[in-house]
């Protein structure tokens, strides 16, 4: 049984799964008059697919148990998807390498500081919702319209996360 | 001199102007093995012309000061704006039908309670974000690419905001 320890949300170390959404490291730009700054373009949006639409959502998280063993993994193969705290709650994101299969030795566990979001590549292996301390809620930017947008796969070997 | 007196931010008063991003008017999916809840699609996102992508930002605004003299109104013909409060403050939001200029007995402004986001239909005339009370985050969530996506009008007569 593997045990997963979060590492820090850094651009850099999230990179070949998406972007980190974070103020502190966006383009600023002052707009309406000097009273708005506008921190730009957090995220590399993308859908495919006849139809595509862009949803906007708010997830709202009990969170999950410790210890929390990890089963599931799921993707998204027709478009990137978002999450961006709306409480400044801490939070963790569980994601793997792009592959066929989900082996608890390639797992990657990250802990956002609450004031990160994160959006995931299309197609990238990503646990669901990992909230953390309280009932969190996550506005949530997707992909909508028709096509099969969700797989899911059972995780080759076992691991399990402890309370952070 | 017009004095524009806030009224309730609600789907069908607002309806002409865009969609109330309110989660609890929204449609609920329980998804993650029950743990999230999830509202979804909450607004009308549509974007037009080549090369055009979803831009998610963060609008950091300082409130205005009253009493707010209205000068100049704004829309953006090629895409949706979407506005949703990271803090839970309320705001206002200055709109105005579909027409070639913006004359002041023509405004509508609503208050939101800081629960409820908006997003501005293409083509919507709107002023600027009107932040009350401290300084607000907003997720933003607007059209990227090429393609002139801002037009700005100056107020034909006068209008003014109170204090709320």
């Amino acid at each position: 049984m593997r045990t997963l320890t979060p590492e820090p949300l850094t651009a850099k170390a999230f990179a070949p799964f998406g972007q980190v959404l974070d103020v502190r490291e966006a383009q600023q730009l002052s707009i309406n008059e000097g009273l708005t700054t506008r921190f730009n373009d957090l995220a590399n949006v993308q859908f495919d697919g006849e139809g595509a639409r862009t949803l906007i959502n708010v997830f709202r998280s009990t969170p999950v148990s410790f210890p929390h063993k990890v089963c599931i993994m799921e993707r998204h193969p027709l478009g990137s998807q978002a999450f961006y705290p709306l409480g400044g709650a801490r939070f963790m994101v569980l994601v793997a390498p792009l592959a066929d299969t989900v082996k608890s030795e390639d797992l990657q566990l990250f802990i956002s500081d609450g004031q990160q979001g994160v959006n995931f590549n299309a197609n990238t292996w990503h646990h669901y919702q990992l909230a953390l301390d309280q009932q969190s809620d996550f506005l949530v930017v997707d992909r909508g319209g028709p096509g099969q947008n969700l797989e899911e796969v059972t995780l080759v070997g076992e691991a399990q996360i402890l309370a952070p």
